[in-house]
């Protein structure tokens, strides 16, 4: 029974992961701890906590705050105690896009915002959960990138939209790769992944895909993944007969 | 006559770009603006400065404060002036590294230092600075990057030593492709450079290359640099007989 944490869970693609993953099999999907930075859970993610059978917790964890981010280590390992189990699988979703038309054009202090975020926060986090992942069976860390967040599909398209999300994505990559580096030989699997262009209020109106959609396609990869074939690598997801999605792993 | 202004110059690789440039063609290199945060020269700058026949210029500028930018555009503009050309070459250089041993322990406060000063700051300088760059002939923006921010490159090291300063060149490479999207229409050559591994303060006594030999190289790509090759690119050096310095362009 694998127990996750599934970061910036009030809304879109963490909404959508915790939702997919309470209709799996309960031998095998332990607790689901459904984590944003509000003190209560947002209406919707209330109705999925309500109807879980209490597979899924909610946990308060704001990923820009040092304290809180303790506060909820200190949360999960309590919940966890009467399991006698570790952590599994950290997924860092929280994140955020800020509207952008060209890189001149950038307000710096909306770069600084975005890389801390976007960065520096899912550091925070995974630092924080570490000693409770490596007690944990799976030991998966999973990065929520973005092709936006590739450097050779950037330099090919030549658009210059939302550029401080593209460099934090880039970014997110790199520190993805650094911590594959450190925990691979202690048996984890450390990996970003692109959900797709979802319709969510990041994604916004036009996007490819419903968010279930791409949660589900997170879930499969996240479940299906092992450290020899995953372990610093960039996921994309595989949409059948679709030429965008074809699972390919995207270029740096 | 092409007009330079080279950031984080008091020393290491800005001091000797600079150094360099001012033992080129009189005819070809004109005024070479050396900055630093510093309120006056550092005195191996100072030496170069006092040999040059006003052909080297001190600009104070601290590249992480925004009243400091602006007013070194000011005074650079102020500068120009009689000549009346734009700025041609920018050469963010400026640049820092924090020793760290491997990812989970990296303070996030160093992150976002790291972060602040090697991708926020290239943003703000080349912001500031670009109305006068439009100006200028060249057009040329150089973001002094590493391979050690080469993604692709550290999964194949699996070294996990500076994690902080390599995720910041991983995103200063796609500040540099989102800049060069941007601004390659307009004849912009934008580019990031390796310039290899330096005896300087932030490469350390044991790195490869004298600081004076990355100089020279880099200077020999700035100046051969064109649109049509090089924007959007990133370029590392090449010194001849040598298995790693090919002049191959690095993978992101």
């Amino acid at each position: 029974m694998a127990s996750f944490l599934i970061t910036g869970s009030s809304r879109g693609l963490g909404l959508e992961l915790v939702r997919n993953l309470v209709t799996l099999n309960q031998s095998t999907i332990g607790t689901i701890f459904a984590s944003s930075r509000a003190s209560s859970p947002s209406s919707d993610l209330a109705q999925v906590i309500q109807t879980s059978n209490g597979r899924v917790q909610y946990v308060q964890l704001d990923v820009n705050n040092q304290s809180s981010v303790e506060a909820a280590t200190a949360t999960v390992a309590q919940k966890l105690l009467s399991s006698k189990t570790g952590l599994d699988v950290l997924v860092n979703n929280a994140g955020i896009q800020i509207s952008e038309q060209k890189p001149s054009l950038v307000s710096a202090a909306d770069l600084d915002t975005t890389l801390s975020t976007n960065v520096t926060s899912v550091h925070r986090v995974t630092a924080a959960f570490l000693p409770l992942l490596s007690q944990g069976q799976a030991k998966k860390i999973v990065n929520v990138s973005s092709t936006l967040g590739s450097i050779d599909l950037s330099v090919r398209s030549g658009v210059t939209y939302h550029p401080s999300y593209k460099i934090s994505k880039a970014a997110l990559n790199m520190l993805t790769v650094q911590y594959a580096a450190e925990l691979g030989p202690q048996g984890f699997t450390v990996f970003a992944v692109s959900p797709g262009w979802l319709q969510t209020d990041l994604g916004g109106a036009y996007a490819h895909l419903k968010p279930a959609e791409g949660a589900r396609q997170v879930t499969d990869i996240i479940l299906k993944s092992s450290p020899e074939k995953d372990n610093g690598s960039f996921r994309d997801i595989y949409i059948e007969g679709d030429s965008l999605y074809t699972g390919a792993n995207p270029p740096w």
